[in-house]
Order: C-alpha cells, then structure tokens, then sequence
C-alpha cells in the first residue's frame, strides 16, 4: 500500500509515492510554477508584495502527480492501483479570493490580470499596517486573541491580507465570495468541492493564522470584525464555523480529477496543513522532540499532549490545539532568516558563490568557539520569535584590525544558534518537554559544522530527518492514518520515518565557552530588544577578548 | 634662507628644504630605513614587540639631507650655504638605551643583535603590564601624574618600555647610562653631544609620555619611581631636570655632521618634537583651530594659550604646556585605527586592493546620510579619545540581507566621524576652542567624501593642508623661528603654512540627519564603552529603520 504526499512550497510542487510499510520513497517529481518571477507574482513599485496565480497550483498538481506516479511505476511491486490516500501541505497563510462555487477569481477573465485577485502568498506584506491595528484592536478588546502569537498579529496572516484587500481593492473584496487557504483549498479542488461553505478547513491553518480557536467558538465573533470594517464581520458569516484537526478527512477524490491524475475516484484526502507542520510530522515530531526545518529561515514545531494544560508562552508564533498532531498542542516558532544569512554574507557582502561558501565553511570549521572574538545578532530580517518584532536589524561586535570572513561566517552561524537556543529555552521554560531536535533541509544536511555548533550551544542532540522530502513525507503519512494503514500517527511515524544514523552531541568542552558566549548574546539581545532598558553592557567586549585567550589554551 | 625639515616616521626619513619667505619646498627626499621590515624589529614569538635599529637613522639622515639638498641646488635662488637651520622630528614615544657617551648601546658590538638595547619604537606594546601598574599606582599615590593623560598610561610610553627593559633584560638596563628619546636623540647627534647629561630634552615627549611637568619638579619623583623599582629610582639621576619647548635650542651643527651632509658648521638646531606636533604647526595649529592627522590611526592637535587656566580634560591623552607651541598649552588627542579600519574592511574582509577601495568609495559617495540603516563603532584598535581603552572592539549594527559592501564601507567612514566629534566635543566642553579644523595626511588630500562626511558630522569648516609634508615643514618652521627668519611662531606659520583652497563646509541637510545619527552613536559608544551602565538600546534599531526612511525623502 501507497500513499501519495504533495508538498507545495513557494516556487515549486512535489509529489511523493510513499510506501505506508516502511515509508519508502517510490516516487518524486518537482515542478516548477511557470508565472511570475519563480513562480511569485510581484510589483516592482511594492517590494511588500507577493502573489501567485492559482492556475500554477493545478498546473504543478497535474504534472507532479503523473510524474511521481510514472517514475513509481518503474519500481517493482508498484500500481496506481496500490495508492490507498492522498495528503497536500501548502505554504501559508495564503488565502485566495473565490466566488460561490469555489473557483478562484483569478481563473475569471475580468480578474485575471488583478493582482489582488490571485493567492495572497505567505510572504506577502503589503497588510504591514492592518496587522498593526489589528494587534492594538484585539490587546484593547480581545487579548486572549493575540495571546497565543506572541501578542503580534502579523502582516503574513490572514485577516491582515483579507482587508488589506478590502482597503486598496474593495472592488475585489466585494467579488470574492469567500476566503480559502491555500492548504485548505487543494484538497477541496482534489474532493471536487463546489461551494466554499462545504471546504473542509484545517485548524492549521486557522487556528495560527485566522485567530481561530474553539475557546472562543470559532473565528473572532462579528462584534470584534466589525471594529475593524463591517464588511469583514459580514464575510465571517460566509467563512466557517468549524476548523478540523488530521482525524478529519477533507474528503475524497472526485471523478475528474482521479481521471487526470490517473488514480482510482473515491481516494480519501487528508486535511490540508501547513508545509512545516506537515515536515514535522515526516521528521517524526512527537512530545519531547522538537523539529527544525533550516532553510532560509527555520520554523520550529513541538507538540503537548491536549490532556496537559499549556500557557501562553509569550513570544511564541502560535500554540494551537491539532494543528500538527491530533490531540496534542501545535506549537510554532520560528527565525526570520538564517540561511538567508549565510547567503546575504558570503554573496551580498564578500561577493562570492558556491566556492566562497565550501570555503568560508571550510575555514570556519577549523576555528574553535570564542576563538573569534565575535559576537553577532541573528537580525538581519527582523526576530520573530522570541521578541516578534520586525524592526530590529543585524549586529556584529568584537572585529579587529585581523577580523577575517571566515570569522565571520562562524560568528554568523553561532548567531542562528544562538536565537535557537533563545527559543529552546523559552518553551522549556513553559513546560514544553524538549529532548532530542531533529533537523530537516538542505543545510542541515550539508553543514556538519553548523550542526555540531547548533549541538554545542543549545546542549541537545541534534538529528538530521532521514527523509529529505519531509513535508511531501508527513502529508503521506497523514494520508496512511486516514486510510487505516498505521492505527496512528505515532504508529505510522514509526513505521514510516527515519532519522540519519549520524547524529550530534555536544562537546563539553564547547559548551562551557558557548554558556558563556550565550550569556553575552542574551546581554546584547536583550539590550536592543528591548527586553532590558537599563542594560549594563560595559564589560561584553572585554568577555569577549577574555574568552578570546581562554579558547586558545 | 632657507631651513631643513627632517621627518623621522615608522618606515622611512623625509629631509625638506624650505623657503623661509613663502614656505616653497625647494627639495624634499625620503630614504627607507634598511633594517628588519620596513625598519622595524619584529619577534614572531611576540606581536607586542617593535624596535629599530639607530644606526638606520643615521643611514637614513645622511642619505635623505644630502639627495634634498641635491634636488634644492637644482632649483634657482638655493645654495647649502643658504640654509639657516635645522629642524627635527620624530616618531614618541621611542627610548632609546644609551652609553655615558651617548651612543646607542645597539652600536656596541656586545649589544648589537640584542633587541632589547634597540630604539624602543613607539608602537612596541611589550610593557602593557607594567603600564597597567603604573596607572594603578599613580591613581592611588600621584593622581596628579596620569590626571594629564585622560588617567591612563600607556604601554607605548616612556616608563612602561624602561620598566619592561629592567624586567626582562636586566642586563640591558644595567648597561645603559641612560634612555634618550628618539626625537632629542637626532638633534644631539647633529649636535656632536657625547655625554646623555647634555642632551636638551623638549618638553614635547617629556610632558607627553615621561610624566614630566613643571608643576611636580620635572620627572616623577624618586619615591614614586621606587614604587615601581628601586633602580628606576637611581636612573632618574642620570636622566634630566629640565624639558624645554621651541624657545629653546638643542645645540649647534657640529662639525662631523656638517661635513657628513654638506652644511655649514655652527647652524642652530631647534628642539625636537614629535612628528604630529611639528606637523601640527606644519598645518597652521593656532588657538582655534584644531589640527588631524588623518592616517592609519588619527592624531589630533590643539593649543591654548599658556595664559589661561586649562582643566584636566577627562579622555585626553595628553595636555602639556609648551608641547606644541611655546606660550601654549599643548592638547593631543587620538583614535586608535582610522585608515587602518578602512583598509581592513577593504582588504581583509572584502578581499580587494586599491580598485576595490576606489569603487567602494565611488558607490559610498553616492549614498545619502542615513539611508543604509547603519551605526559603526570605530573601535577595531581599541579608543584611545576619549574612552582610553584598549579592550575595545569594533561593532556594526543595522544590517539587513540587503546591506552591501559599499554601505558598511561608508558607515565605517562614519563611524571614525562619530569619534573625531566626540573628541571635539570633549574638547570644547572643556574650553577648547575650535572655529576650524585642517587635516593633513594622504586620506585627507585624495578622499572628498570623508571630507565632507566629517564636516557634516562634526559641524566644522574642514579645511586641508597646504603641505603634503607638514610635519618635516613644521621642523623647518620651527628652525625659522630659532634662526631669526621670523619674529615668532605665528608669523612664520603665516609666512610658511598654507591650506588647499577647496574647503570643506557642513551641509545643513545632512547634519540634520548625523546629529541624529550621533546621538544613536553615543548611546552605543556609552553603553560598550562603560560610561552608562543602564543604557536603554531599545530604540536604536527602530530609529536607523525610521531615518532611512527620512534619508529617501
């Protein structure tokens, strides 16, 4: 038995054919959306703006799904026949304005060149100043609203997008006849779904992004929407009522598109979820285990058992009941850039590519912690978690006269874990159980320095997923557990999940100088941000130059 | 008439011959100094360590006189006999261990390869512990000492080398009958003086690095010396009692040299100074006017008259009355990298050479105040003004994934503007005036955008030396003055002196925006630097974001 995950992430679609015995990988295509700049829509007058034309998720769902199933079919022991479930992740929050019969705008002619009228891709932020007000609405009116995202409503999020549509193109707002994420979206397209009302929403989606929750019955009541406009107090009525954790199925494939995809009608679909929550079931999250995806930022997810009562922990993206596994507590964190970092140093400043990376890294990884002198700030795109505020910028402190790149680079790398480790120790503190992190992306599996840095300075063992597709993997899982195949989903990770038999311990010796170095860090973190407003810094660069001669002994 | 003005710097020897009418250079000749690195003494084992060989400056005097002498005979209106004295300066502090005949220990054959009976060049930081018990014991038995020298004192100074000596090379110390510093060294050997007693001792080094003023009798005390070490007590005998500023003259050309260089015996030789002090009056320094010597590190000048009360001023390395100008109170201050800073970013991080600095500066050029985002400190070499402090390191905040090169370029240029201003302003609280400000030095005559970044960031006319040798010029001048060519320093200097007719005026836009950026920049320099030990950072990232925003408008 089989069962197919497809992972749309920002640029591009995959779809994998998993085996549900062992979690094999049978099957994997990329494609690649053909519009825009890859794959986003942009407005060269607005660098807050990013869309995508719906047309290119279906145009990648097609391709990648034939191509997934043709390359299983060369293995032994596979049919199409043999696919038991269909799972889909998607970015998010990315809503898309549809009309009555759930088709996107975009897809009608006299919306198809509005940019408004397309997805709102996740890292879209043009609504910069409606989530401003909306964070001050609901600290005046509704705290317990924000309290779960860190007090911050965010730009990237749902209703910040909804009206700043309704503000810059109420022409368009009043044409969409409802909302639908992304994630929620595919599966409806997939189950043949033909009128928003009947979409099967996920709690992902919702409860991080929509200010969901049952506590509260649902999305936020009319009354508060109205203080932003009426008009979005309104659209709540044509929205949902419920939003469902991964026990609910989104439904089944429909006659057309089991006919395009070659694969038999009536294939359960799994609930859509966000792409990291769904890679964090593919890492093989459970309580205890906290799952960093590093790419050019990282999203970090851990989960509580739903029999525990979980605070808010201040600061923290989201806390929210099944949006990663059923019964439990989803909880998201995350670093605003961290790849993104590395990338901006070696390409952006030192001017170099591939080669100055292999070398840099290459250097880097001779030096020993302290060795530097450094100390950097991991802000170079804003912190979103622990301070969750936009408006801080990188820093670096320590250089001499003899300051080379590859010093750097480390004190670069050093920063990231740094700010992984100040959000290690915030969900500690709040009772989140943390014993081993399991790392997926492309750095974590290229970068045995990073990792063992990453080890060093939180003090945990650190583990890289054994699935490089661990989005496209969960979403197959999810798919298994809906169509019987695991009794579970910690039966089918289990059975389906893996992480690399290398794995990193910290080094006692490193960790004494990084305590130390981390000391520092939170010094200067917590000076410019804000936390502390009497800070006494005086002796940070001497500690440096101290540990500086330590490190060489 | 003419006078010669001979530059003792770090690598080479510069020989001026100079008009006493008008200042014309009718001749000017440098000679590098043959020994060790580009004349310095190095120990791999110790980077502390920097000495020089004497006889390299006796090499280089020959040379550099004779071919300047040879290049004035070409020109119209010049013969030697025509030379009516001879000026002396050089790089201090730079003890150097003499005989009872006042030869360099380092000419004896015994004592020849033995680094430690070399010149003890100004940039040797070996003694940085016994400068550190010095400022201790001074602070607790003669504050009055270190009161005058912003209440530190340095490894690069007098006490600190000869303390150093007598521990680590006792041998040395007995052997010598007394240490001469390097700039009233030279003009006792024109001189033909063969006993240290005799040597005229200027007050410029004396009151600058030895602790000497009138006020205490000279030279510190024996009782305090023998706080340090019993024998330093004992050399204090076979050193001076008297320092002397420019009124003062060191002797007269005798004739061994006379013959060795081609000039009549008998001619007067003025006191010597240190480099930045003659060049200081090579620059026009006068009550008002504050002098930089913008190089790898800057070095800074100002007089007042001797006739008013001076404070201590807290930061300053050094206030000594006749140091400069006779009748005045000399003022020196410094920052410990300024070019040094530049070429680093450009070369050891960068990896470029001088296209890279000539494109950096052109992209550099085009930026406007505050439009990048970013807040430097110009603490890569620790502060010397007004922090006295070497355990400083460097700091760059602000940087986003956008930030380029050529952004941090010119916020390093800023940021050494951030330090000239916070040494002017210290200055001026204390009494100081300054209605303009003439730099010399390369980085000031070929570097247009500094200029006018630092006339903007310090709010003062920036005006730049007529002279491109304005230290061997002040030698000549102050030859003048002794040898009768003019009635005093001001009338030569106003005969002799000049500066380049394109000034530097502030621009009121762009001190709107610096006097903002300089506050940033003093919350930051206070709150490292240990002078507020409760700093709130919490707003600087915020308002570099919000005067980026300002800067595009």
């Amino acid at each position: 038995m089989f069962t197919l995950g497809i992972d749309f992430g920002t640029n591009s679609v995959r779809a994998l054919v998993v085996r549900c015995a062992d979690g094999a990988e049978f099957g994997s295509t990329v494609v690649n959306y053909p519009s825009g700049r890859q794959g986003v829509l942009l407005d060269p007058k607005d660098h807050n703006l990013a869309r995508q034309f719906p047309g290119d998720y279906l145009f990648g769902l097609e391709r990648s799904v034939r191509a997934a199933l043709a390359a299983a079919k060369r293995k032994r022991g596979f049919s199409a026949a043999k696919i038991i479930g269909i799972g889909v992740d998607t970015t998010g929050s990315s809503p898309i304005p549809v009309d009555a019969a759930n088709r996107p705008l975009a897809f009608d002619k006299k919306w198809k060149k509005n940019l408004n009228a397309q997805c709102w891709l996740w890292k879209d932020h043009t609504g910069v100043r409606e989530a401003a007000r909306i964070t001050e609405l609901a600290a005046r009116h509704r705290p317990q609203f924000i309290a779960k995202c860190g007090n911050t409503y965010s730009s990237e999020w749902f209703w910040s997008k909804i009206w700043h549509c309704l503000n810059v193109a109420p022409e368009v707002f009043a044409a969409a006849h409802s909302w639908v994420e992304f994630a929620d979206w595919i599966p409806s397209v997939l189950a043949g779904v033909d009128r928003p009302a009947k979409v099967v929403r996920g709690v992902c989606c919702a409860g991080h992004k929509a200010l969901y929750s049952d506590e509260w019955g649902g999305l936020p009541d009319k009354e508060f929407l109205a203080l932003l406009d009426p008009r979005l107090a309104e659209l709540r009525d044509r929205l949902y009522e419920k939003a469902h954790d991964a026990t609910v199925s989104a439904g089944q494939l429909g006659d057309g598109w089991a006919k395009t995809l070659g694969l038999p009608a009536g294939l359960p679909i799994a609930i859509g979820e966000m792409d990291v929550h769904y890679g964090a079931i593919g890492c093989g999250v459970a309580e205890g285990v906290l799952v960093k995806v590093i790419g050019t930022s990282t999203c970090d997810c851990a989960v509580v058992s739903a029999d525990k009562a979980v605070p808010d922990i201040p600061g923290i993206c989201g806390i929210v009941r099944g949006a990663i596994l059923p019964g439990f507590y989803g909880i998201e964190a995350g670093q605003s850039a961290v790849g993104d970092i590395f990338k901006w140093w070696v390409e952006v400043v030192c001017g170099g590519g591939g080669a100055l990376h292999a070398a840099l890294t290459k250097a880097a990884a001779r030096q020993r912690p302290g060795q530097s002198g450094l100390l950097a700030l991991d802000w170079n795109n804003g912190n979103r978690t622990i301070l969750v505020d936009q408006q801080l910028t990188g820093l670096l402190l320590g250089q001499t006269l003899y300051t080379n790149p590859a010093e750097i680079y480390r004190a670069l790398i050093e920063a990231t874990a740094f700010g992984a480790r100040a959000i290690l120790e915030r969900i500690k503190e709040y009772g989140v159980p943390v014993n081993r992190i399991v790392c997926a992306g492309g750095i974590a599996e290229k970068n045995p320095m990073l990792m063992q840095i990453y080890a060093d300075i939180t003090g945990c063992t650190m583990q890289v997923s054994g699935s490089s597709q661990a989005c496209a993997l969960g979403s197959a899982i999810s798919a298994a557990v809906l169509a019987g195949a695991h009794a579970d989903f910690p039966a089918a990770q289990k059975a389906m999940t893996s992480v690399q038999p290398k794995s990193y311990q910290p080094i006692a010796a490193n960790q004494r100088i990084y305590d130390e170095l981390y000391r520092l860090y939170r010094q200067v973190h917590d000076a410019f941000g804000g936390v502390s407003q009497a800070a006494d810094l005086s002796r940070v660069m001497k500690d440096l130059l101290a540990l500086k001669v330590v490190s060489r002994e």
